[in-house]
Parts: structure tokens; C-alpha cells; sequence
């Protein structure tokens, strides 16, 4: 169904630099992980809750976790897409998954995950606020969903 | 056992830097894989075997997995250790464990783990040649001493 | 003149990811030069000389001199717009000039310049290439076109 | 005068892991501006002003300014030095010097300048508190003293 497709994952793009590379002639591991913040950054902002906006209500998603399988190295110049989808909402934690592909050869480069706690602007753990719980549960990627990609 | 322990696991250390964090006030996630770099770069000198030796010899270790827990944050100016271990190695795979703490108060600040392949130049996965694997097998933790600390 | 404006200047953008700020809020002032990296990188994709195409016949152009000037901050998920312009082509040598301005409010954040030498793949200054030397004088920026903007 | 010498130069080292690399094999040009912040940072400690303290009295000083020259690359696993000097200090500004070596072969790497604002926590320019600016002042190093390294 393409309407709720569109709503449930966010696809965005980015151009390795030579400073994303090391000497392998590579993109550095660390990398990845920034294309995951701008990942789930592009998704939020797509359903309507820049992380901007979160974060000036007092909310933060720090990542508690994170994990990343590298399959193929992504290269200088290289357009790699960064696909990314909520998998789960708890009282107060959030959970991405994220594909990286290189946008010439659609070779599938990485996949990965962060989890996330929501804390307020003391630092402390705190329950996710109804309201944006609710909008979040609607984009939720159900498992029958998930499989399908 | 003092001396065994002595060689299987190195501890080393880094000053965070402003350029580390992020506007949370804490240090960036995508920093620490920078930090369990420089543990096994550390790691691997201590026993011998610096990781620019290995490549001049023609192999490359290049990650195929990382996965990271975050306990607490560090922050500017902290002094953080780094503590590295080898927990396995397999025909064309090793592994590694490091522990992030606070040099300040010892907080454990994360744990996290990487899988790497052997590769030789050419970029194909190869097996790990017989004299480096021993070495690397005599200071490989075994699960008895991983679970001490 | 619309025509060669269009030619020898390139403008390109990004958005500004967490991992580039500090704890000031703001962008860390190392990042500025990826930008400048982005933009040249822009440019010569622009006149048709892609940087990864010159390294492929075995030329480099390592950054010998940078400098940058910081009038305003750059902060998370803000647009920013690169400038870039050649402005001087040596026997091996090249000069580009930046501008950083910001999409939403056209603040000008930034401006800096970087010198280059040519280099061939033994790490040796070298003389430019007189077929590339000529298509960078085409599309370097004569004082008169560079004090218009 | 060995004793006015150390008070007026700090000299601090960092050695260069993979993740500081770029595919041509040397550190990457934006990570000097690391060092350049690594060195000032332990500076203002050594003169018992470290720049934590300055930011919990609701002080920042702001890279306003930067330039760099480079004459050798820094290659990976290198222990580079960084040598900082602080060169002037005014009503609410700050220049610091800086040059980059390599320890084993104390090759001359880059040298380079950053200058600094005093701004409040509001992020105004402010004048340098006359007892923060008189510590500074002491440790000035005069055009002389510069001269001599």
C-alpha cells in the first residue's frame, strides 16, 4: 500500500566526502553512524516532528544502543541512500532500523539499528508524552511491513 | 592471574575534546567507535603486532560488525579509559570486546563489541596466516577471564 | 553576465546533522571544512572535472593553506548554502574561495579559501597538466567577476 | 629563561588513529583543527585556567578566525606534537600559535593561528574580565620569545 509505505519509512540521500574516507580507501566505520542520525532526523521531519521541535518542547532521544553490519564499502563520491523506519515505540524508549545502499548499483552497503530513550531536559528518563506517542505509534513499521524490504 | 591478565587486556586512555561533543553537551554516539579504534590499534601494539605492521604486510582487518551500549555520557574535558580484549578468532574473523569507563569516578560509561574480517590486499576475505593467529590465539581471553571484570 | 556567472561558480547546500555540533550549539569550526571540501568537490563536478576522475590518472590536489573566517554561528538542522570559485591557477598550484551562507535568513556565516598543490601518485609537486591547466583558466574567476558578489 | 619557557608554551602530543586518515593515506586537513583546539585546551590548563572553568563562569571564546599551512602529511599510528603559544590577548579577543611536528622524526608538519572572541552566555562579544585578562597577559609570549622557535 503506498500511501502508508510513504508514511512508515523515509529514504534520503547523502555524497561521501574524501573526509568521510580513511586510508583503506573506505568510508570510516564511525561514518555510518552519522548517515543513521540523518536518517532517523529525515524521518521525523517527514511525519511532521522535526527533532528540532522535540527538542525545544525539553525532550531528547539520546541512543542507548546502537548496532551496524557492513556488507560492501561505500567510496569517495559515492551517493549512498539511507533508508530508515521506526520499528518500535515503548513508555520511553524508540527503536530505528536503517539500510544503507549505494544509489548507483543499488548494492546494499550496511544495515543497523539505534534504540533510544526519551529524557527530559534534567537528563532524566521519562515517559514519552501521549500526544507524540500516539503520532509516532501511526508510523510504526508493523513486522509484516518490515519483511516486505 | 596477574601476569596472563597483563597481557590479554590493554587499557589506555583519551582526553575528550570540544570537537567530540555534541550540542547535548555530550559526547557525539558515532565517537566512541573513534575510541574502540584506538583500543585495538593500543591492544595490538601491546602484544606486539601494531596494526601498521599487519598492513604492510598486506592485511587489513576492516569491520564487518560493531555494536555499542551507552550507559552514561561522557563529557568535555573527561579523561576516558579504554579497556580492549580479543574474544575470539576464527579462520578469516576476530572479535573484540571494550569497556568505556570514566577515569574520574570509574563510571562504566559503555560496552560494545567488533566482528572483522581478514582481508588481503586485493580486498578479498582471506584466512588469518598461521603465525599471526598464534599470536593472536595466546592473548585471546577465555571465557573464564571475561566474565571476571 | 548570467552565462559565465553560471560557470564559474558553484553553490550547493547541506543540512546541518547533530554530529556537527558542539556543545556550544553551534557547528564545530573544523566542520566548516568539510564544507569547503563539499563545495570544491561540487565545483569541479560542475566544470566537468571530477575530483575522483583527476585521481584516476593519478593527480592530487592536497590542501597546502586554509583559512576561514567565522561571522556567524551555524546551527543543527539549518541549511547551509556553499559558494565556491576558483580563483587562481599556478603552474601547480590552485586557489579556490568559499562562501558559507545560511539558506533560511541568507546570513553569511563563513568565508575561507584553501591552496592546493598538484601532486602526482608518488607524492611529488608537479606541474598541471597543460589540458586540464587550460580548462581551469576557462572557468577561474578574473577579479572584476570575483568583487561583483 | 627556562622557567618563563614553560610558562608561555605548552607542548602536548596525540597519536593519529585510522578514523583521522583519508584515502590518500595522510590525516585528513580539517583534523589539524583538532589539534589546534587539543593544544589551546591544555595550554589554559597548564596555566591553571583550563577552559571548563572559563565555561562555568559563563564564558566562551569562540574561534573567530583560523589558518593553517602544511608542509608534511601525518600519517597513520604517528605521535604528532602540538606546540601552542598564546600571541596576543585584547579587549575581548585571543590569538593562539600553533605547530604541528611528528615526534619520531620531529619533522616540521604545519604551523597555523586561531583567534578567538569573549562572548557571555548570551553569545555576546564582551570584554575579558580584567583578572581572567591579567593571567593571560603573564603568559603572553612576546614578539621576542617567538621568535627564538
Amino acid at each position: 500500500m503506498v500511501q502508508l509505505h510513504a508514511r512508515t519509512k523515509n529514504v534520503t540521500s547523502y555524497r561521501v566526502i574524501y573526509g568521510d574516507t580513511d586510508q583503506m580507501g573506505v568510508v570510516y566505520y564511525a561514518n555510518y553512524l552519522r548517515w543513521f542520525e540523518q536518517g532517523r532526523s529525515e524521518f521525523l521531519r517527514q511525519i511532521g516532528l522535526p527533532y528540532k521541535t522535540i527538542e525545544e518542547q525539553g525532550l531528547h532521544f539520546p541512543v542507548t544502543e546502537v548496532s551496524c553490519r557492513y556488507f560492501k564499502s561505500a567510496h569517495y563520491d559515492d551517493v549512498i541512500t539511507i533508508a530508515t523506519q521506526l520499528t518500535s515505540v515503548g513508555r520511553a524508549t524508540l527503536n530505528f532500523d536503517y539500510t544503507i545502499s549505494r544509489e548507483g548499483d543499488s548494492a546494499s552497503l550496511a544495515s543497523g539499528s539505534t534504540r533510544h530513550a526519551c529524557v527530559d531536559a534534567d537528563g532524566r528518563i521519562t515517559r514519552i508524552p501521549s500526544n507524540l506517542a500516539e503520532r509516532l505509534a501511526r508510523v510504526l513499521v508493523t513486522p509484516t511491513e518490515s519483511t516486505e524490504h
